[in-house]
């Protein structure tokens, strides 16, 4: 099949931010934003919400072994892997409307569109909505695209989750089948490519009066502990000259890792996001102080290189203050990076609506991320109103919500035209 | 009376040793260290073995009505006013045998020697231990010296205390009467001098190998609250150029206070001994955090100076990192100097019993500084091992407590000698 720009399919804009506004009335807290955990009663609602609206689409509806919600539209030749549509329902405790939803919907608007205009491309398409993005219900985030990467320890099933239940208690309820979990995983051959629309959940868009992001990769993170050990003294009686005082020698970590990001940086974004002091009273010196670090970077080597520059700055801080300085990275998530054709094509189809748009690395995780170990994968953003997400203000102007559902129509469309 | 050094009267040293030890068995802990929390079980039993030992030493003993308690040697010249010696019985949870205690038993041990050797001074000798020094109790510190100096708030006695009691009801329990806490009161010319034997509870003796503190002044100190307030955001999606990072310009400001302190700085000694950070997770950016600085000088001017170069340090920092910091001076307490002729006359007995001796400012506060309101005050130090105290590991060694206790019997003499 050929598409003209110009002249293909639209989609129903006023429909798509209909079916937005009826999913955000469920889990509504009263003070604004909604909180629809993974697994939950309103979870649930919603995912009932969106599989009736697939149905309407012209899919066809299961829930895998891990709770995936997936709807199927056929393709014109068999045995070609799918398109895969997708993102999430599930919300963080107090979260916005947009995040996850949007992708969700957006992608059941595009095959909505196909199947009015009678539209089927070479590939089948599937619209996955993943269960536990968030991780609210398990121990890690993104359950349900780990288990379609074959990601899922078994163990995770049977740890508490949530109301004295397991992990695997919750899945099941919500129509998983978490004895099968191994069974959620997908063939590598079986999709063709992967695309998800979401929410900029960053400033950047906004700052610069763009509409569409073309995602070059989701940063990986690596999660460093980082330990000072001072002595703990009497803060009037220990002159300064005496002290090993482990508040001091952390904020001299705390500007190290600041200062180790940006443009000019090791890496994209480093954050201190805790600081626990040890005893913490306003009379005593600290002798132990705890910061957790975050780095994110598109490139594994540049993740490498900053927690090597951690380690060495925080050895000459040590030496200068009399403290012992511990660098344990915890967590490493390697990046993702976009398929180089899939940012080419979304720069593409923008430019054909007249979208202004840049390229932007992706700081938050997504289920994009997991999905990168089966296919190629493709990213969308729209602009977040201040950069905010997981809190009630976080805001999409509608017209950008209905600009980016168009992107991915393109997109789709110009995956069927696929030499 | 005229005392000639070298013949004259000399503490009993393992006397005073034994004292000690038989008060550090009441409130010792399995793990080491002792609780005895102000009017508490332990702390009761302590003030009536010390009670005892005062009228072994030729006291008479009373209670106040702030339940301190007073023991009275007489003196030959009526009319004037006391020599008194003091310091307090009560510990913080989990202290050490000597703070405080020592000062009150080596005075019972001054007073014993001068009975026994039947010295007269014209003035009367009175030994204090005053209550709840450590102000486990109250909501204050040094209750005790405070209702002599005429310092307490009648309020204070019914803020509940502890196990549901008021501090008023666990003073009237000890044996006081709160009910008539302003004659507690002492008038100002009942007192001739102050003196208070303590451990140094910092590094300085030790680090010099000198055995006598000569003490110049207690320190006053200035508790100011710093509150930093940026802008929470996720710590991978907003760009290091677009941030207003709370605890990064905290960090500064920890760097700042330490800055401000030391021989070259404006005071003795600065220390941030809290820090709160919120949301305090390992993902965002921290929006809010809450400093305590603690300031601290023998220099009213000195410490005046101090709040200010923090407040216009504080305010360049906020500039150029987009965020607000408060600067909220939260208590004040005056600096009390030494009277200078007691301190050439703990050097001079010093001197003659062949101590190496140095000046050195008071860091921490002590009952003395509340006297001070009243009359000329001379304290004397000994070696605190490590500089440990508050702690299971506060130590002195046997012939440093006999020494300081020597220094306090010839300053006692000398007081009867004055002019």
């Amino acid at each position: 099949m050929t598409v003209t720009s110009g002249l293909r399919a639209r989609v129903d804009g006023t429909r798509l931010l209909d079916t937005l506004d009826r999913l955000r009335q469920i889990g509504a807290l009263p003070g604004g934003g909604l909180s629809r955990l993974a697994f939950g009663e309103a979870d649930v609602r919603g995912r009932e919400l969106v599989a009736g609206l697939m149905r309407e689409a012209g899919m066809r509806v299961r829930v895998d072994p891990a709770a995936n919600l997936i709807g199927g539209y056929p393709g014109r030749r068999p045995g070609l892997g799918a398109l895969v549509l997708g993102s999430h329902l599930d919300t963080v405790p107090g979260g916005g409307a947009f995040d996850g939803a949007y992708g969700v919907l957006a992608a059941v608007e595009v095959v909505r569109t196909l199947n009015e205009h009678r539209i089927m491309l070479d590939h089948p398409v599937k619209v996955v909505a993943f269960s536990d993005e968030e991780g609210t219900a398990g121990a890690r985030p993104m359950f349900g695209s780990r288990a379609v990467a074959g990601e899922v320890d078994p163990a995770e099933l049977s740890t508490v989750a949530r109301d004295g239940r397991t992990l695997g208690a919750l899945v099941d309820a919500a129509g998983g089948h978490s004895s099968h979990i191994g069974q959620a995983r997908w063939a590598a051959g079986s999709i063709a490519a992967y695309l998800e629309l979401h929410v900029e959940q960053g400033p950047v868009l906004e700052a610069e009066g763009l509409r569409i992001g073309v995602v070059e990769g989701i940063s990986g993170r690596c999660s460093v502990d980082v330990t000072v050990r001072g002595e703990t003294n009497h803060g009037g009686t220990t002159p300064m000259e005496l002290r090993k005082d482990a508040l001091v020698a952390a904020a001299r970590v705390v500007l190290a890792v600041s200062a180790m990001a940006g443009e000019q940086g090791l890496v994209r974004v480093a954050t201190t996001g805790a600081c626990a002091v040890r005893p913490g009273t306003w009379n005593v010196i600290p002798g132990e102080v705890r910061l957790t670090v975050d780095l994110r970077d598109v490139s594994a080597h540049a993740l490498e290189a900053a927690v090597r520059r951690l380690r060495s700055e925080a050895a000459v801080i040590a030496a200068g203050s009399g403290t012992s300085i511990d660098v344990e990275p915890r967590q490493h998530v390697a990046p993702a990076p976009c398929d180089a054709e899939r940012r080419r094509r979304i720069e593409e189809v923008a430019r054909d609506l007249g979208l202004s748009h840049r390229t932007l690395p992706s700081g938050a995780g997504h289920d994009a991320q997991w999905m990168a170990r089966l296919a190629p994968i493709g990213m969308i953003f729209v602009p977040s109103r201040g950069g905010v997400s997981h809190a009630a203000g976080e805001w999409t102007d509608a017209a950008d919500l209905i600009n980016g559902a168009e992107v991915l129509l393109g997109c789709v469309l110009a995956e069927g035209t696929r030499e």
